[in-house]
């Protein structure tokens, strides 16, 4: 089979693959359409280190090929997708609370002596097992993570739920969002869009979107957002105080992983108001003392890594379905599994307001 | 009447006041029995700015001397304490759930146009009225801060209840402790053991705490610590991972306020676990990308100024009373008010072993 | 002043009274809007006891006429909403959690020794003190439950604020509804819809709505149902297993208070869900056996009161202006306080689709 | 292999069975000592209907004999415990939050068409399968639900962490208890005995046991009782309002299964408090309008089945190895496989004071 495999930084290639064998707790799908993640960039670009020859991609829909003996319920044939996150829900840690931190495959594989806690070792495709950018994909304990399409659906409508559509979520909930409370969401790329669709889905009454973007802040508003600002165009600290007469959100979001809208997420935040960080930083965070009251502000900031599980996709599925919240507008473009290299190019450098690339192995 | 004044940085003195004028919703107490904070010093130090002239201290117990014409429900003659942190119930930031942020008294008094939310705001005495190290205080919004002291209680018994104890609580309750849980608690002062016996009584089953005195670590075993670590004596990280069997702490709570403690408390912590912080910090706080998982490890970070109220004192007063804590051992020193600048003398200092100081006005 | 009394079961007429006196805490206002409410017509009937001359009514819309000396941040002339619960929140109650339930205006007034606790006592308007269907109304513990109306909504957009609203809204939040659940609401009278306004705002997916009105119904699904059941036409249970997949809801919502409702909300409810109890019970329920799996099935039952004070009412009132939910066609009707007899006999008769009738005292 | 098998209502019996064979995620565990419930009299005596010829028992304490070829990170020869209520975690029931009513295994084995929830159905052992009253039991889903046993543990120490002390600890979680609160207790049988343990690890104050036993009353005490009152001797709801000052019970957790301590149990329970529920009801339960406050009270009412898993036992066996409760004094008898008619009889029949029989198959 074709598989898009990471070879060394700078290149992901196209190369020819065996169909995996399926063991008992498998199943082995067949792709019908993936996409292409900021994290896959971030291995692209050698900055998220995984093995030579790993398939890339973490963001399945297609159709169950075969299933393996243990695996119950499902059948061949059948449309479903899986979570980026597929962890072992034996483990302690998701028994714990934390299924997208299980570490318990790394330690059953010898690659770990982490005792089953291992910070986003839930995250297996494409990171530490072969990945969706194939005509097909493995996926482990099937049983806790396939997840059946409901009739009706389109690939490109359920495409953002393996990844981008739960992370955003957990962003919103994350956030200890109560009926009428503001919140205020820091960039809105693909992820800080579902967490302003999430937002406005549980409740906030004024929903602040901030990017430096005029078409993703336009796409913000089909979202949910009550208000835009463009930090290019305006002191976004001013104007929210300034929209919340005073007072500072309830929440804030922050959905891109830098300094700066870390610190301005804090910045904004009433005492009392929880911060939800979904960004991938890469390098130290600095809490400035002032934004943070010197520790004695009742503040929360909550990380999140994006849940998994078939009972999470079965829950997106539903919104989806109920049409409550389209994320169509999110899928900007399409490419064939064989123009991957293509896809990547576009997508790593952002042209043509990409947000995100359906790919088609097909 | 005396009172302890702030005069300039360096220098508290007792000096003679006027005993204040009742107002409809004030009480007047009595003071029979009050302490230094860490707080404090640092009023004294000149780091926390607050007006010269005004009366310090938080800490009250006595008895209601004269009660405001719309306060009921108390006596004049009876034995009361009352939290720190004393707010306006009928605030917007108290209904919201956060009374300690509390800035209406700002706003009233137009000292501030904070809208209602001001960090710390809630913590009145001592910070933006005259407080407790003196004859008399006057006890504002009486009807929701006076909390009678039980029958049999000394004042030494219930004189941790206005600030130390409902801190260190607050500590243990923000760490999210569920029964089995593993805790770590960072430093060993006043604050930190309130925490270690917090950590006992919400059902921790492993409980660290560690400081560089081996003086209070004696004192945390008492606490209910089942597990000791001076940091100048062993690698506190490579004990920890020991003691949880490699996977980190369920929680950690930082009781001191520095960056080594703060970044510690979040290295020993497992994927999806809660840092609690109490410590008033003097600097801007580093997070290391390494010890936070990049932000991808369904971590919490929960700051807390001091629960205020009478509710709140009256819980605090029952856990003494029914014996399940024994606060006694941290008052090690009383002096006179008269001596109070001897008192100090030695607090700052941290003479003697010194935990902390009670402090009799009359 | 004109105020409608209760005189004895059967009669409630309009009499005039003396505009009430202003104690430091209180604040009077100038009713512009009332309403009636499903209690009011208990009272009318003698089936809940309230004191004979006692001005009834408890949805205050209207302009501050006096301030208390004690109530600061508003100005007369201002207008103003506050909760149909006005509690004192300096109680013990408010600071425990529950406001709603605060006895301590029957322990200070001498009424009761409930030692502060007294199931609904937080309602005082036209149940312990005179209340709103007059032209004046005397609002205690101002301070606590004035909220002002933001400019540009109208007296009928928040006349939902004070008790329907946010009745409904906390049976929602009591339901523990999360994204992606299947929410039953059983009665679509003005608190169901409500509620099933409120399961929209709070992220379900599956908003069933069941009645016997199909007028209530149509209704209904302008306010965020997705499906409706006319119970007079259908088996609800096994529609709404069949809508569910046999699963069952996640969560059921009784707006109603019989045991036919209580009992289906409880038929329909998965294991582990949640049934949000509104209603209010004439007579003793039945928790049949087989419906509650004898007591293990991971069920929750919670009721709530009204929730009341200013910061509630703000988070409604921004509801309201952000214009996420319309109450609007739930005013069915508008009387002048002049033909209150009138209004009370449509209303108590439920004639002509009435659903609330807008009171106008000037 | 020997194993107590239910024949007929009246009739358990000690028969020979094949060892059962191993799948790929089954464990086979050589039981070292198991123990009688109250349900399995239930099954006994026919009110509790199983099959004729399975196995009953499920406290599961022994040896790995043999583990399934998919089960990794345990060894044969290791010494385990496994919950009472051994779920599969891959199930939509168990990654909802309610492992305890997965239906999945009725599901597909083809019992039930109960779409994957089904209340009870998590209990597995002696009621779908056959249990641990017996000298091998199979154990289901052994990588979610085998728990190593600490080193230096007996088995009579971990004996009650697969179901008296997980449902016992469940009712005090269940209870919503905070530092300070008041809690009552009805019933002081091995559950209720566990719940006043459980109570007293999470921060209650004031713990308050109820039973008409005063054997049952001496052991409460040492479990953490403050107060133990004797139905047979006081009226217990002025006991406790007395108690309480008149304000009622934070909590009240119910652990028998009647009406009259249901009843009680709300009675005494203040507004806004909650009720938590652990006995097996056997018929309808009435809820008094006057105890409910005709449903306007802020109650909750949560009921609970004994939760299951590894992690739980973990938990519960680290909190057994710290000391913190010791239920040795919880197993008064001990008898061999052999003898289990006879231990039925002493257990069935309450005779010589018997709290919990530990059975020795070898």
């Amino acid at each position: 089979m074709k598989a898009a495999v990471f070879i060394q930084p700078g290149r992901i290639e196209l190369v020819d693959k065996p169909i995996p064998d399926v063991g008992p707790n498998d199943a082995l799908v067949r792709i019908t359409t993936t996409t292409l993640c900021g994290t896959d960039v971030h291995i692209l670009k050698g900055e998220y280190p995984v093995a030579p020859g790993l398939t890339v991609g973490h963001e399945p829909v297609g159709i169950i090929e075969k299933l393996g003996s243990s695996v119950v319920g499902y059948r061949e044939g059948q449309r479903v997708i899986a979570g980026a996150i597929c962890p072992n829900f034996n483990s302690y840690a998701a028994q714990d609370g934390v299924p997208s931190q299980d570490g318990s495959y790394l330690v059953e594989s010898g690659r770990c002596a982490c005792h089953g806690y291992k910070a986003t070792a839930g995250w297996r495709f494409g990171n530490l097992i072969d990945g969706t950018q194939a005509e097909y994909v493995l996926v482990p304990d099937a049983q806790a993570n396939l997840a059946p399409i409901p009739d009706g659906l389109s690939d490109e409508q359920v495409l953002m739920c393996p990844d981008i559509m739960s992370t955003g979520f957990k962003g919103a909930e994350n956030a200890n969002i109560r009926i009428g409370d503001s919140v205020a969401i820091f960039a809105q790329g693909p992820i800080g869009l579902c967490a302003t669709a999430g937002a406005r889905l549980l409740g906030a009454s004024t929903i602040i979107a901030i990017d430096g973007n005029s078409h993703r802040l336009d796409i913000a508003r089909g979202m949910g957002a009550d208000v835009t600002l463009n930090f290019r165009e305006c002191d976004v600290i001013e104007e929210i105080l300034k929209l919340t007469g005073g007072r500072g959100v309830d929440a804030s979001i922050e959905a891109l992983g830098t300094q700066s809208t870390f610190e301005t997420a804090l910045r904004v935040l009433k005492p009392g108001g929880t911060l939800s960080s979904l960004g991938v930083y890469s390098e130290d965070l600095t809490i400035p003392l002032s934004a943070f009251a010197a520790g004695l502000g009742d503040h929360r900031i909550n990380t999140a890594l994006c849940p998994g599980g078939k009972e999470r996709m079965r829950r997106l599925l539903n919104i989806v379905a109920s049409g409550r919240v389209d994320l169509g507008p999110l899928v900007s473009h399409e490419y064939r599994l064989d123009d991957i290299v293509a896809a990547y190019d576009l997508f790593a450098n952002q042209r043509d307001n990409v947000l995100k690339v359906a790919i088609k192995p097909h």
